[in-house]
């Protein structure tokens, strides 16, 4: 067990809401805070090379250890110098436990409190990964932040198996935290407890009195409904200190992000912008558009004419083009503009939280996001 | 009918064979010949951004009438501002004339006199393709060079249908002569011939008397042994003028390019190292890498120390994961490479001409290009 240095500086606070603007220092930079980042599952941002997603205002990335572990291994990563150096990224990198992964592949592993057994999605072999087990493998990728190996489950959930998850949880994040030893890597616990309030704020405080350098709300958006989530991270973030930075996991729409910061969460990481970048959404301003929609296809503007990222060098008509012809530069160019549009999205809300105007520019903001048509 | 502007310089001929150094002048900017050009089939060269596609050194694209006349259409290209604005190439663009898909469809398409009939293979409308419909399709796309509409045929193919679709070759050549009416678009016709060598040397000979900008030699790549494809370069070249630009159209691998130059060709097109990029090959001074290959698999080493693609700040055990996790990265970096190291290629082609020391430096390269393992 090692003591977690100062990692975080907190800047100040919105005066009408929980709004909070700051820094995460990491041994490959420091990431200004509230952030976003990239999902990396496979030791890629699907689409993008190492410049174009630097370019997009990325900061910071998301690798998931289960994928990582199961292809190419974590021994290989680790040999070739670890994640950073494997993926050619030299900016801060967090990683995942695999407790996502409970969920996300519950037909596929069995849960007991030793530890979690994955059949492969990619060769049927068999994955153990206790709490220990996370934690090694995360070394050995050597990411700037690790999470604690945690117990998602799927909402709604009956009572007794949310309280026994989280049992779960606070138990793990200590073997977590008992076992953690790289002292270039920040540990961070992740709250559980379903949509009970009790449940969140018990695991909130049983999971700060172990002293993490950074507290996750987990197990959200897995079914419920937003205003449900809003709420969850309404009655966790109170418990949290203020200290330490708080990452809200998985979410989300850029209207859940404006909704969480308010509530004071700092740090956020989503598929939505390089997945629905893939499948032809683009994000704006003004909401979502379609690009396969044939209204485009003879639209000669520019996605966002504000925007400087490649896609928006491109008419609406082209991209539809590359869309309706399978072209894999139509996936690559939603994806650059998504993050551009994400990356934007968050340094406005820094600015805004900077200049004590949080709850005026994020009713803005909720405001124009009415989706449109197409 | 115009008359075609003086569009082709020749710098110099190489002492001891008769490769050239020269340049093509375009509305778009110069080409320093001899080059080669990406191909970019739907309006994008798969998988490259235009900044990317930029730093592998390439100066001219290739386009296909046939695709984009089915698919956006080209009345949608122009009214979008044409094919550079279109795609946001501002280089040169050669289009093809379409009639590489009488031999690549052949099922799909019926050849008259008059027209080639096409069921479009998009959606199975039918496409009526004259030499008069190529050239106002190319008009419409507004490239920089068109080619006129020619009648390729698969090899071996009997004397008589060889002599036939070279007659309507030439006869459709200056049928496009007859109605090209854009001062800025500069027409090439093109030799064919098949195997033949009389027919070779009386197609070039009817096509110089019709004075085109440029000539190409077509027909090639289809099937032929690289040996007998050799010998009509040689045997076509010497009926070409020399102030006019030599195109050997969809040749061909870095072996190809070398005897081409040597026999007097300025200009290539070919999918190779795009499509094999994609397949998880990429080329080297030494020879191709097949990079699915598990030996790669823990490998440090760059593809090429020397290149400075994005693919080679990675470690072929990187790009060795990304074709195994099937991700988009791979097909991307190896495009980029592959397109750097025919580029690199021709720079240094050009070099070894303009010191007159054309003919060691290809037996040098031919020596080193005998295929690796792997």
């Amino acid at each position: 067990m090692v003591a977690s240095p100062p990692s975080f500086e907190l800047l100040g606070t919105d005066p009408e809401s929980s709004a909070r603007r700051g820094v995460l220092h990491t041994g490959h930079g420091a990431v200004p805070t509230p952030a976003f980042m990239p999902v990396g599952t496979q030791g890629t941002v699907k689409g993008c090379t190492i410049d174009l997603l630097r370019q997009t205002g990325t900061t910071m990335l998301l690798g998931n250890t289960y994928h990582l572990a199961l292809r190419p291994g974590a021994d290989v990563v680790a040999e070739l110098g670890g994640l950073h150096r494997f993926m050619g990224w030299d900016g801060p990198i967090l990683t995942d436990s695999g407790g996502f992964q409970i969920f996300s592949l519950e037909r596929l592993c069995r849960v007991t409190d030793q530890a979690v057994e994955f059949r492969s999605h990619v060769d049927g072999s068999r994955l153990a990964l206790s709490p220990e087990r996370a934690i090694a493998l995360q070394e050995a990728l050597g990411s700037d932040v690790a999470m604690v190996l945690d117990h998602v489950v799927a909402l709604p959930c009956p009572g007794d198996e949310v309280r026994a998850a989280c049992e779960r949880t606070i138990a793990w994040a200590a073997r977590c935290r008992g076992v953690a030893s790289r002292r270039d890597q920040l540990l961070f616990a992740i709250v559980q407890g379903g949509l009970e309030p009790d449940l969140r704020a018990w695991c909130a405080r049983e999971l700060v009195t172990l002293d993490f350098a950074g507290y996750a709300v987990g197990g959200l958006s897995v079914g419920e409904t937003a205003e449900e989530m809003y709420r969850m991270v309404e009655v966790t973030c109170p418990w949290l200190p203020a200290d330490r930075p708080r990452y809200l996991m998985g979410v989300g729409r850029p209207e859940d992000i404006l909704e969480a910061v308010r509530r004071g969460i700092d740090l956020f990481d989503c598929v939505l912008p390089t997945r629905n970048g893939r499948n032809a959404l683009a994000f704006t301003a003004t909401g979502p558009l379609r690009l396969r929609n044939a209204r485009h296809s003879r639209d000669p503007r520019p996605l966002d004419p504000r925007c400087s990222c490649p896609a928006c060098r491109h008419s609406r008509a082209y991209l539809h083009h590359l869309f309706r012809a399978g072209e894999m530069l139509g996936p690559m160019l939603l994806t650059l503009h998504n993050l551009t549009y994400y990356q934007a999205l968050m340094a406005s809300i820094r600015t805004a939280i900077e200049a004590g105007e949080y709850v005026e520019f994020s009713r803005q903001q909720l405001a124009q996001l009415r989706p449109q048509e197409g």
